[in-house]
């Protein structure tokens, strides 16, 4: 379907379920909470899978869409998923309408809206919503704002062209307060996470001319810091800003003397393949695995089998 | 004068010297830098005042335009400078045009083109090389958009508008390689660097239960992380990260006792008129100034101002 099949196709049928995927980001929560908003616009019945892993950032903006206990949807329309696999339990089979811009969409559903030269679902929801509704809320362009945003890293990702930079500026005419929502997914961290940065940055170690950089996280320095579970995100992402490297190690220690160990690399480099020697996997440039001996044996033992897998 | 007249003014003179301010930023380096590629183009002699101080990132895309040893400039034009204070030594009274973005502009120079609504001085620029060119290369779409970007935190930051937004697609349209320039500029740091960011989380003080944030950095600190100048790019945005502040200043000690202070807050803080108490300047939600006074004297004296420009 093109945007306005899509648009005749919502407002032929009713009592919608938007549905989320499995690990929600930005662009599915933001993305079917504008577009439920829209429905309910047009006149329909309207709400949200209350998809439970929704992270604390973005619940609020969408738990005002979450279906009620009980709710017999008649109809339910997929955002941004590619897979059935990424449903959460339950979907698979049963998704009328499927609205993305993954180039790996699965075409899993009779009736499809997919653009995948969109860098973010928000995209086409804004176009759909437009065609839908002929007008677009401030809620909606905040909305699809955090959608675009989250997927392009604040455009700073390389998937961020031209569209999205003029989609970006169309939704701050809408109304979207950017300055706000960057700040709350971009830029704040808590006083205890920018501490625990600090001692993260201080315990980078360089390997192999520069080529493995390692970083430790320990329990003394989550005490240091104040820290709790909420200032661990992507901790594994920190040792990743030097400049050089080809490989990025972070090594936790866990009790009993063991270590947790991520590591990401460039595409030279076998992440997944370094890992598997430990029990480990995950992907070429991103795996991980535990160690069964304190954060600086761990390290040890990974620099001593790194070599082989630099291509 | 418009940007159709200050065209007409760079047709009918010559031998340019584009000049920038002390501490370059990507602004003034890689707009002055861009209109010196079109004047070129335009058929002018045109040439950069060789700015000793533009840091390692930015020196490869602004020596091709140096001014040789010896070159005597018969027009000279500064770029996104808003006072002469600003100057390296030797060019007040000497700028003929000034085309700059700041509100604060002094306005020092006979014919100028001040456009004190846009994010960034290569905003104006652009437009300006359209009107003196009628095209835009690709070197100068890269150089204006390290200008954009640089200026707006790769569109994070609260002066990022739908102008700016939209300037950037247009710069991408243009052929600017905004994911490697991203990589460059925003995400890669040097390992001096990144320990220097920890030692300036560590010394994070709150204040105003927790309004004001300021942050130190001191030559021991710079010593500590093994720090050049090429490794101070916009320390200023450090402190802004921590959670639930409305006012964040760093604070660098200078030789000699004195502090050079950058303050950035939200728009409900005048941060340029708590710098102007101290002979400073800058814009509302970013300003700077000099007190002559150690660090933690130049914090004192600050926070007893600070109250009163809360609105």
């Amino acid at each position: 379907m093109n945007v306005s099949e899509c648009a005749a196709f919502l407002r032929a049928h009713d009592r919608y379920l938007l549905v989320t995927h499995r690990n929600p980001d930005g662009d599915t929560v933001a993305s079917a909470s504008a577009l439920c908003s829209a429905l309910r616009r047009a006149g329909k019945t309207a709400f949200l899978f209350p998809n439970g892993q929704i992270i604390a950032k973005l619940r609020p903006f969408a738990e005002p869409y979450f279906a009620p206990a009980g709710y017999e949807p008649a109809c339910r329309v997929s955002v941004d998923v590619a897979t059935e696999k990424m449903f959460a339990d339950g979907f698979a089979g049963t998704v009328e309408l499927c609205i993305d811009h993954h180039p790996s969409n699965s075409h899993f559903a009779p009736h499809e809206l997919i653009d995948p030269e969109r860098a973010a679902s928000g995209e086409i929801v804004l176009a759909l919503i437009r065609a839908l509704c002929g007008s677009v809320t401030k809620e909606e362009a905040d909305l699809l704002y955090i959608a675009l945003s989250t997927d392009c890293g604040c455009f700073q990702y390389a998937n961020t062209d031209a569209h999205a930079l003029r989609t970006a500026a169309e939704l701050l005419e809408l109304g979207a307060s950017n300055g706000p929502l960057n700040q709350l997914f971009f830029r704040r961290v808590s006083p205890a996470r920018l501490k625990l940065e600090g001692l993260v940055y201080d315990s980078l170690r360089f390997y192999r001319g520069g080529e493995i950089v390692v970083a430790l996280v320990t329990d003394a320095m989550l005490a240091e810091a104040g820290a709790t579970e909420d200032d661990l995100d992507d901790l594994a992402g920190l040792p990743g800003r030097a400049e050089g490297h080809r490989v990025s190690i972070l090594i936790r220690d866990y009790p009993g003397g063991a270590s947790k160990v991520s590591v990401r690399s460039g595409p030279d480099f076998d992440s997944c393949a370094l890992c598997a020697v430990f029990g480990g996997g995950g992907h070429k440039m991103a795996a991980g695995c535990n160690i069964p001996a304190p954060p600086a044996e761990a390290a040890r033992l990974l620099l001593a089998e790194a070599d082989r897998f630099f291509s």
